[in-house]
């Protein structure tokens, strides 16, 4: 690890602080920034379709977050330089969603990992080319929904 | 981002790590070297008034949280420098409160952002100079007592 | 604080990441390789003998955790290079772990500090070479089962 290389690894973590922060910021049109046009959306454990391309989860999340109340927390990202614009890394999550009063289902909860890939854009920016979220555990309204024998691996 | 920068910004990353590990280790002396000796303090959506000053702040918190026990935990901070010597960051956030046994109430729990501005000193130290916590959700035993209808957002 | 140091800080935050991550993700014989051989590991608060070498803790850990789900989150570290090659730490934590059905626990939470000591080995690489966690709280299927008066600090 270089000098240099931190500067790829630090814009890479605040990145994807980013993700989190605008997401529960519903501030869409500058959370999906962090995205190549290009990328793929795979959180097709929770039940979403694999997204191809930024615009396709960007029509895609926000309307099925409409009136929920999220906060997701990302911890100890392990960010490994591929080459001089790609990279790749696991992060921690948690996340939570409270839905709007009346429906069927109060709460979400979860744990997790994301497994990510990362792309300098040819404008130098870092952006999300790969999305793999893979859950440790979920429950809704305190009762366990999805819960794996054997953890999550980045290759799974 | 320069390799420069970098060592800004770890600098202000482990600033408020002191922040929160010295708070919830009441190590109230050392946790007030964390601050500007002008800051303002702004909790006021938890209830709190306008603070104004490092001694104001020392002032107010301890014994507030005397015999409570605190866990404050921050996540992925955006952090930007706004000059040689000021910078802005976003910390999301968690915190839990457990309050002497026999109150009105036993335990809070609460996620939310720190918005924040720091301060390079005189004495080449990078400290708070403004604090404003602003929250998604507060839970008081397990019931939600504060969650408003949109997430809070820096200008708020 | 130069920009050498980061390297070192950067690396040792990543060191303590794939702890956390390669324990959840059961890859015990990478997760062995984050320890000094000669590490030293203090769990003695939650029960746990004192432990000297990296073989017996790879020994005594992953029969414990057989079948037990688990989420580690380290979160906000205060890293200090106190040499060279030597340096400290302390992590913010909080774990959750499920125990298999049919015991007589099903959930144990907790949060606390990592204490921790790391040393820069022959080959290059940081590695832990002491290990102390001090909890402020622990909860079994949802009741305090550790919760001292005064929250830890480094020294204790």
């Amino acid at each position: 690890m270089s000098p240099e290389d931190l500067v790829a690894i630090e814009s890479i973590r605040q990145l994807k602080a980013r993700y989190f922060q605008l997401m529960d910021q519903k501030r869409w049109d500058e959370w999906a920034q962090v995205f190549c046009v290009d990328c793929t959306i795979d959180s097709t454990q929770d039940g979403a379709p694999l997204l191809h391309g930024r615009q396709a989860f960007r029509d895609f999340l926000p309307p099925i977050l409409e009136g929920v109340k999220t906060v997701h927390h990302g911890h100890t990202p392990v960010i490994e330089l591929t080459g001089p614009d790609t990279a790749k890394a696991t992060w921690s999550m948690e996340d939570m969603l409270w839905f709007p009063p009346g429906g069927e289902r109060q709460h979400l909860w979860g744990v997790g990992f994301y497994f990510e890939k990362y792309r300098k854009d040819s404008d130098g920016e870092w952006r999300i080319l790969e999305l793999k979220l893979r859950r440790i555990r979920v429950e809704v309204d305190g009762v366990e929904v999805f819960g794996p024998d054997t953890p999550p691996r980045p290759e799974d």
